[in-house]
């Protein structure tokens, strides 16, 4: 299953290798496409979330098969940040995407190996929530430092 | 590559077989989130699309990992046809998708099946343009019974 999810991260993120220029026709399709691959990846983190918080009962099964597609759709937003699409609004990047591209994309890395050790420890519900937060928290430290509030 | 794909499939497969009043709060949720997973489905079927119309030259690696995504969210959009949320406006599913779900359980099924045989098509040119007309189709008929124009 690790290796599994290895290979899918990996091919997933020699789509988002190409030069982001030759992936969208208009700034506006990199931006749609952003925020749906966070809207698919933060329904299936969502679920996994419940589990981890006991609001639904462990099911390893249901785990894996949710954190599969969350490791999956890790690599994908990233394409989307293409220069020019920074904004002021709640729930837009912060111009700091570009100007500290580094730092956002080093933030970028520790979230995607968080998912990865999540899937990995999520064989257990007590596995499941210790990596949980760590997972959690490398979201939140990216959207704190590059996501207008 | 191929059973790694399968693989893939089958467990966002998994995921979605949860029942889907279990994955999702509210009917808003399963209409963004389903809508979101077509987004990036699309997004990365285009980019397979403009090589087999010749509109960007073959790439081996692009078009398998480009295909890898389109087979992970192939089966993801599916859970997010919860009940009551048939529209009337250009691009809403039709209420028939709930009338005849066999019907269109069978079209998305298609539509699965004709993006893997794709993903083994496209290691070569020809392969992937004589495969991709097939995926493309089982796209647009999915849309033509069930999709408001």
């Amino acid at each position: 299953m690790h290796r599994l999810l290895a290979a899918c991260a990996f091919s997933a993120a020699l789509a988002t290798a190409l030069p982001a220029a030759a992936q969208f026709q208009k700034p506006e399709d990199a931006v749609k496409y952003r925020k749906a691959a966070y809207t698919v990846m933060a329904a299936h983190f969502g679920r996994v979330g419940a589990m981890a918080q006991g609001r639904v009962p462990f099911d390893a099964g249901a785990a894996a098969a949710n954190l599969q597609v969350v490791v999956a759709m890790s690599t994908l937003p990233f394409a989307g940040f293409v220069e020019g699409t920074a904004g002021t609004e709640k729930g837009t990047p912060k111009a700091n995407v570009w100007s500290e591209r580094a730092k956002f994309d080093a933030a970028a890395k520790k979230m995607q190996d968080e998912v990865v050790k999540l899937a990995a420890a999520a064989k257990t519900a007590d596995g499941l929530k210790a990596a949980f937060g760590k997972a959690a928290d490398a979201c939140k430290a990216c959207h704190d430092d590059f996501r207008n509030p």
